[in-house]
């Protein structure tokens, strides 16, 4: 059993490459600091790849699939039948993310981790793209147990971590984790109030859009749970074990293989937020090997944000999951890297640097 | 001559092809609104194609650039000679818009409508992708006279339409204006305090990245400008014709063009949207065919979207103008018809909908 609790080496930044990347951006002929955040992202990406002049030419998206207990409390806007449905909407290529990673030229899988049907069994047409490591028919409803056992935790966080090994196996250079799952907005607010330690009440959002008084209801429901499971959560992995999901489980698995074997991670909205926050609990050098893609309006989201430091690249209203914003960051990580290598340099150039810099040089 | 002022007919937006373009967001695999700016972004441009679905396929920069008589003044961190430099360099494509413009499939062009000294007369090798539409060697001290004539004005706004015409002529089908030009963060800003009625020292920002000393001087130099001309300017234009620039008054032309000719015009940074600012008040209809690519640190581009209620696409703290930000947008805006036009309905995947939307339909 593959237990990253106890066993965790996440791989060390090439601070030197991030030294020399500093040191280019310096040269490029600009404004010192004027490309913001496409600075920033180059420097991170030398340092995880030990390149002055990173590249990303094989991204990898994974989504992984479950069904939540706690859906039958009626906190999401769709049935749960959807996560089923949107399974085989992202094996048909008509779901978001198959869109976005297909113009990015993504690899793109779809991973059962435990939706409630079994949909390979319901005929003998092949399911593109899709596969199946299913832990369970879906995580409990934590209104009365415990979302999972520890066997089902480890499974599904395995279930994670061989996603990554088979993007490494592909050569993959970015890794994005998305998710499926009806209800697991709920599952992600609960555990990111308890872990940055917020008031339910303040980060509630809309999640797949439930009107004002499902939102009061959803509320209670995350409350009550936090109240039920309050003694044993006393780890990140004990809180993932009462008020996580399948998908989230195994996202965590994914994100801690990507920071031990060294591949950068875009994270996408609140859910793939939860399974990050675990991480960087766990392991918190694990956020040097991570981007985070997208703000969705999502309040939880913001908590984590606030609770790691962190900027999200973009910011464009989207609340979809499924991976959907980090997959619009990519192109704008790899133009970051195409600005960083493909600018010349004030002397080759020939363009004088400003006062301040000429006054420095003498 | 062409004045702009006088005759203008702005093409109208399709809202038949709109209104197609929302019933079809309405029924893709997602929950409603849930891909946020992308929705609008898509149905906008619905309305400027006059398709349900439109397409990006051939977008085109041109980048206008220019001299300031203000520049003598000491307000930026640059010699004014990087103007002439950084147009050698954009004719090289060692200048952040011109790798953009490559990683976008995008044409590029710089347009000389007034370098202090003409680049193309220092011996015979020639510059590629540079056309010259000089008016003069610069604009003219505005703290001693207007910064142009009104014969410039009409000429550099028609530098402006002839390079639309040119991207018209090339099937353009997303037009994006970038600016060269030291000194043009202090005409541009004197722009928008004058439109907007905002106290110049809210909004003047770094610039390039001058310090607070140069800043301060900065300040004053705008007031006292804006003191000088104020019995002048009466109108937007006189405005532009008082303390603008060459290259803001071709993107006031070429936006204009764009306008009446019906191509989506996505604006750039705080030089930009001074241009914009401009076109809006002049035909305030324009601002149809007007998207906003990013969010820049000047606080006076903030000024312009507030004054015009308008939401830009990106915010990645970028500050370097060239129209560097509108080109990172493109594949937002590409995205954006890919989702639109791609991804499966509800019928077609076979995927529930909200249990509020089944409600609605009975």
């Amino acid at each position: 059993m593959n237990d990253h609790n106890s066993c965790l080496e996440i791989k060390a930044i090439d601070t030197l490459a991030q030294q020399n990347a500093i040191q280019r951006q310096s040269q490029l002929t600009k404004p010192p600091g004027s490309l913001g955040v496409l600075e920033s992202i180059a420097i991170q990406l030398a340092g995880h790849q030990g390149l002055v002049c990173p590249q990303i030419n094989r991204p990898w998206v994974t989504v992984f699939a479950a069904d939540h207990g706690i859906a039958n409390e009626g906190v999401s806007a769709f049935p749960a039948v959807v996560t089923q449905e949107m399974v085989k909407n992202f094996s048909a290529g008509g779901a978001a993310i198959t869109v976005l990673a297909k113009a990015n030229d993504a690899a793109f899988e779809v991973v059962d981790v435990g939706v409630l049907a079994d949909v390979t069994e319901e005929g003998k047409k092949p399911f593109p793209n899709l596969i199946s490591c299913r832990v369970a028919a879906g995580s409990f409803n934590f209104l009365h147990q415990a979302a999972m056992s520890n066997e089902m935790l480890y499974k599904a966080q395995n279930a994670g971590c061989l996603a990554v090994e088979r993007a490494l196996e592909q050569g993959a250079d970015l890794f994005i984790g998305g998710e499926m799952g009806i209800g697991n907005t709920t599952s992600a607010t609960a555990i990111i109030a308890q872990i940055c330690n917020v008031a339910v009440t303040d980060i509630v959002g809309i999640g797949t859009g439930i009107h004002s008084e499902q939102k009061l209801h959803k509320i209670k429901v995350i409350e009550r749970a936090l109240q039920i499971h309050q003694a044993d959560m006393t780890s990140p992995m004990q809180v993932l074990t009462c008020v996580g999901g399948l998908e989230i489980a195994a996202l965590v698995g994914a994100y801690l293989t990507c920071a031990e074997q060294g591949v950068t991670i875009v994270v996408d909205g609140v859910i793939a937020c939860a399974a990050a926050l675990i991480v960087c609990e766990v392991a918190p050098q694990a956020k040097g090997w991570m981007m985070f893609g997208h703000q969705s309006i999502e309040p939880a989201q913001q908590a984590v944000f606030h609770h790691l430091d962190v900027r999200p690249i973009l910011d464009l209203s989207m609340r979809l999951g499924e991976g959907s914003g980090a997959a619009m960051a990519i192109p704008v990580i790899k133009m970051a890297c195409l600005l960083h290598a493909q600018m010349a340099t004030f002397d080759e150039a020939g363009v004088s640097e400003s006062d301040e810099v000429m006054d420095k040089n003498g």
